[in-house]
């Protein structure tokens, strides 16, 4: 299929207007739609959240005069949905509107709608034409696609070092490596993800808040959106005095722990009256190098966060230990670096990573770097676990 | 002093033209002239290698008519000088053939020109601006505007990384972290610099041949050229049979070291034999961090190799011991890093720096990232020290 420029002029508008939504429409992706008739906008629109109108929906209610909606074209950045979930399906729409083509960036991933949202549009007589700006509306969804495919949460590891791979002194001061731009831009990656992991050690190191601090003067509805902490501590070691514990009331918070004792059995039913929930999970069998984290299985917590939470994004802010295992275990689909150009030398025993124990260079990890970007001196690099189509 | 159009093209050229002979003009810098009359340019010239004519007698000379040059304005990327050196001086050549105007781009750092030969100019009628894209012209001759100011040479670290900051895994296996086309660069590095310097751990683990492995069909004349290798080994344990010692009588090679013991002095003896030059030097105080290497007092080896050897660059590449000895005494003026997008992990004990003992993050040696590329894969990132004016 050869698209025209106006087309593609259209198609990504479709796909800039559902970038608005950035961070509200989990578990759904991002979607948007523009209509076109005789070169002339009619309307557009977007999915806002999760429950609310889809795209489509959304761009043929926003036209003055449904009349002209006969023998338009509609731009949509994802494949439209033919199942009743929480709205009917927009196909229906489509069809009732006498759109009489449409234009998609992709298939839906999801396997119940994957090709049929397409071919009852077809089968109705409508000009189903797809695939493009493919790759850029994949890349916009990229969270969406992982997760109804894997069944399991995006993955980004977030790290702060100096140049030299650093994540704090010897001391295990790290406050602070990376410039304060670069730290709100960590604030900025928060909102975009459905959950923060971390790890006890960095809790009983830094007693960190781990919560959104958006300035006042945003005009994000933060109340409306998902937003969840996650901290694996097997042993049950978190305090109730700490930032966490104490603002759990507000701010959802799991705790994932294995094979309590009774008096930690205590303190979980402490915890829990604070407001956490506290999931026991079944302990790794026990290796030299277990820690207290990494005894927990990734894997498992992953999908009960995705499966009974909804969790479709996770940020892992954590230390070298936690971060190594995500490594290890090929759980993690992206890593944004934040590099300070300082050198803090090879006294420090904080290194972005932990053992990962490789006998060969050939069996390192490899990643694919997608790009880099000065931040305030700081290099920002943004990359992935190098294979083919990662995305999907 | 505003310039036109016309004069910053002209500038932009003989910047470009000066640049061809980059790594072959030391102690000198490179210089590029264009003469332009009546908005036509007449002929251009440069600095070809030491001992050669200057770039303002190069264009002058390739003018077809020398008539032609009276009144013209010639274009030039550094003050003309005005002393009797190897050539006579480049005042009187532009005084005699009757140019009207000279435009430069900076001033000679050497403080025996510098703004003479503009004086001696204007004293006889030439109008001279300058000022003229001068960052541009002062970057691309940093190693003479530091050498020539600071009497030691510009000191270029390079290293290559994981993307984690390891240079090699535990096993010390380091063959090949990053790329071959990074690898290929670092020799063109090589091309640009006077001399490579190492220490002994580097000659002992890896048994380098540090020289300069161009294509065949380059025409890059190599004889033409200044090449060094200076080895610091203050015990002289390096190998008689070590490429480097092998190759010593065709590439100058010199080992510093110090207070040598009557065995050692038999194997100096040996070494001199075989073509290295053996620099004894004082030794500094024994410090408990000190090591073989860093017993040898770097100032006074870098004041030995620019005094002794009109040595102007080094480029240093060696290992984390050595690097932060450079790092530490703040000898160094450029840091160019390869950082292969792998994850090595905490195992690995070869960091690219060695301790350098920082108690507080703000005292962390901090760098300007000047550029990042994207070389196969591979971060390159060009670094400077972070101060102000670090040229000059």
């Amino acid at each position: 299929m050869n698209f025209s420029a106006e087309d593609k002029r259209y198609m990504k508008l479709a796909i800039s207007i559902a970038e608005k939504a950035r961070g509200f429409t989990s578990p759904n992706p991002m979607v948007g739609a523009v209509i076109v008739k005789d070169g002339k906008m009619l309307s557009s629109g977007y999915h806002k959240k999760a429950g609310s109108s889809h795209a489509e929906v959304e761009a043929i209610n926003a036209c003055p005069d449904k009349k002209l909606l006969a023998g338009a074209t509609m731009y949509v950045s994802l494949e439209p949905c033919c199942i009743y979930g929480k709205t009917p399906p927009c196909t229906e729409a489509i069809i009732k509107n006498g759109i009489s083509r449409v234009v998609a960036a992709c298939r839906d991933p999801n396997p119940e709608v994957s090709g049929r949202g397409f071919e009852i549009l077809k089968a109705a007589g409508v000009i189903v034409d797809y695939g493009l700006l493919e790759e850029r509306a994949k890349k916009q969804n990229e969270i969406f696609f992982k997760s109804i495919t894997s069944g399991r949460p995006f993955v980004t590891i977030k790290i702060a070092s100096s140049l030299d791979g650093r994540t704090a002194l010897d001391s295990g001061n790290s406050k602070w490596i990376t410039s304060e731009k670069s730290r709100r831009l960590v604030q900025k990656m928060r909102l975009k993800n459905d959950c923060i992991l971390t790890g006890i050690n960095t809790v009983l190191t830094d007693d960190p808040l781990l919560h959104l601090r958006i300035a006042k003067t945003s005009s994000v509805p933060l109340k409306s959106r998902k937003f969840l902490r996650a901290i694996l501590d097997s042993s049950l070691r978190i305090s109730p005095q700490s930032k966490i514990a104490c603002t759990s009331e507000r701010i959802k918070t799991i705790v994932f722990t294995s094979s309590l004792n009774n008096e930690q059995r205590k303190k979980a039913a402490l915890l829990k009256k604070m407001g956490m929930e506290i999931t026991e999970i079944k302990e790794l069998q026990k290796q030299k190098e277990n820690t207290d984290i990494t005894l927990l299985d990734l894997s498992q917590i992953l999908k009960i966060l995705h499966d009974n939470y909804e969790v479709t994004s996770v940020l892992v802010e954590a230390g070298q230990m936690l971060c190594s295992s995500f490594l290890k275990n090929k759980l993690f689909d992206k890593m944004i670096l934040f590099m300070a150009p300082k050198i803090i030398g090879n006294d420090s025993r904080y290194g972005m990573f932990g053992n990962l124990s490789t006998k060969l260079l050939s069996d390192c990890p490899v990643l694919e770097i997608e790009s880099v970007k000065n931040i305030d001196g700081d290099l920002m690099i943004t990359a992935y676990p190098k294979k083919k189509n990662a995305l999907l």
